[in-house]
């Protein structure tokens, strides 16, 4: 007799799926606002749009990237729904925006429930921060795709700014001065080469180092902050801001920046926090490439005129004069 | 001497990343419209929104699925590029939503540039034919993650539908007929079960089937359509659509049927299509269970009242009456 196929046979379990997407409905519930419409579910998300003049929609998607591993490993899924949440976040509110409405990718080799439940959490509270609607989703079931316990999570993110207030750096000149946030951890990038320098076996995230004063994991996993907050009420003052991700200050910076300007850092200016230290040492890392890779300590980079420094440094203790914008030579980013 | 780390010997290439992101921009600039400002490549996509007068944004996210792994193992990328926009495309329309704009997320073990592009191409082809711009996305390199050839594709669509225009079904009732609009072929479900009932080597995938009149992994690869520009004239005939993805009829119907309503389909008044026959006696599958997983043919789903089938029988010859909406029993949906 032939063998009987089924679609659970074969690694998809439909009546699985239900559940998870019953379980981020939950979250996600906590997260609306009175301009979305119908259910989550319905095969679009729907959000009312008014109130505003000329509005421009901004909208970006972002991974978590391998970061995911060490969530995996360590059981640990919650801050990565932070994470993603404010990666898409920051990148949008570079450009001036306030959001409007997210949707997540979860794919799985075997749908977790509980996993996919504590990331919807973590998915949640970050919107819930920021009057975010969690809108809609898609929760997949990839066997052959994803192995053990393996799984990637995608955010998109629309925003919207009034045409005449959108952040390009345009007004950006020579004399300008760069100021910076400071990152909660690597946030989402450099996490290829830290599972490299680290391992990735849970006894070897578990490790205590004295100079995190925690677990090199714990530190690992430490959520991508948000700017959103603390930023928004300084907007008038800013002529452009660059969200530090993958490429670090060398490739982010340039991206806001005037063709003719250069950004010069004095790393002097900020420590270094432990974590990159200790990355840079255990794995006998140059400093040039720490800094293509990493945040190395900024998370956030502002550009503003002279005049307006003590703005940012009254309201914002935190905030940190790293830098100044110089006529371009043959770099775009001089770090001394 | 103690091993020096870099991030490419850890697995991610920043310069390969740039180039794969080049090629991408290049095919995206072809679907560009007036409405966006600023660069592709800035933190967030910028599209400018007006000339509505009470607007519903309506966003969806999707993945390819597993259809992935057949493209990978038969090196064919361009079709899921077309799949993936095609999907997210039809699920917003079933609100009666008009795209605007689209990002795309490719994650991959190792970037390879042509994959990408040849992805990127297939994007940017759907994009055009429904006059979408493909406004931003993420290309991540994620060693360790996805092995070999392996990637993830994901796509977010965002759209608009006037308020009073929106289609969610609430108007219909018992009595209704129900249309259906040929399917492609798997579209983007399913393929767990069917890589399981034909195996995924490229030998099983290159094997001719007389019925099919080509090679097996030529129609499990068959794109996704797109239903835009055969159902936008007819909008005002339609009380609602399904559009047919994972959980087949059985499980997209519902969705947009009122409380109380159930569907009732004939499924002789069409001809389940050869590939999923194929499916059905190689893997030994019930009819319920092929019902539930596939789309058997049909890839969308529209709901009229009686007197308005001849606008969609006119103007679509393809289109097909098989089914009616009745009250409901147990059953939501009635298949016989």
């Amino acid at each position: 007799m032939a063998i009987k196929h089924t679609y659970t046979e074969a690694g998809v379990n439909i009546a699985l799926a239900a559940k998870a997407k019953g379980l981020i409905k939950k979250h996600a519930a906590t997260t609306l606002r009175p301009e979305v419409l119908g259910d989550i579910g319905f095969f679009g998300g729907l959000f009312e749009f008014k109130g505003y003049k000329e509005p421009v929609l901004v909208s970006s998607v972002d991974g978590v990237g391998t970061k995911l591993k060490l969530a995996s490993v360590l059981g640990r899924h919650e801050g990565v729904g932070i994470d993603i949440v404010n990666h898409c976040l920051n990148d949008i509110f570079t450009c001036g925006a306030e959001p409007l409405f997210f949707l997540d990718y979860i794919a799985m080799g075997k749908l977790k429930p509980e996993a996919v439940e504590a990331i919807a959490r973590g998915l949640a509270s970050a919107c819930r921060e920021v009057g975010c609607a969690l809108i809609g989703g898609e929760t997949a079931e990839m066997p052959g795709l994803y192995t053990g316990e393996d799984y990637d999570l995608v955010g998109f993110i629309v925003g919207v700014v009034e045409k005449d207030k959108i952040l390009m750096g345009k007004t950006i000149a020579a004399g300008d001065v760069i100021m910076g946030l400071p990152s909660s951890g690597l946030h989402t990038n450099g996490y290829s080469l830290a599972r490299k320098v680290f391992g990735e076996t849970a006894s070897a995230l578990n490790k205590r180092y004295p100079e995190l004063g925690r677990t090199v994991g714990e530190a690992l996993l430490e959520p991508h902050r948000s700017y959103y907050h603390q930023l928004k009420p300084l907007l008038p003052f800013v002529k452009g801001m660059a969200h530090i991700t993958g490429g670090g200050l060398i490739d982010n910076v340039p991206r806001v920046l005037p063709q003719g300007l250069a950004a010069k850092f004095n790393s002097q200016s900020w420590a270094v926090p432990p974590i990159f230290q200790l990355i840079e040492k255990r794995g006998n890392i140059d400093r040039d490439e720490m800094f293509h890779v990493f945040n190395m300590g900024m998370g956030m980079v502002i550009i503003c005129s002279a005049g307006n420094v003590d703005h940012f440094t009254k309201s914002l203790p935190e905030a940190k004069l790293i830098g100044e914008v110089v006529k371009r030579g043959e770099a775009r980013v001089i770090i001394e």
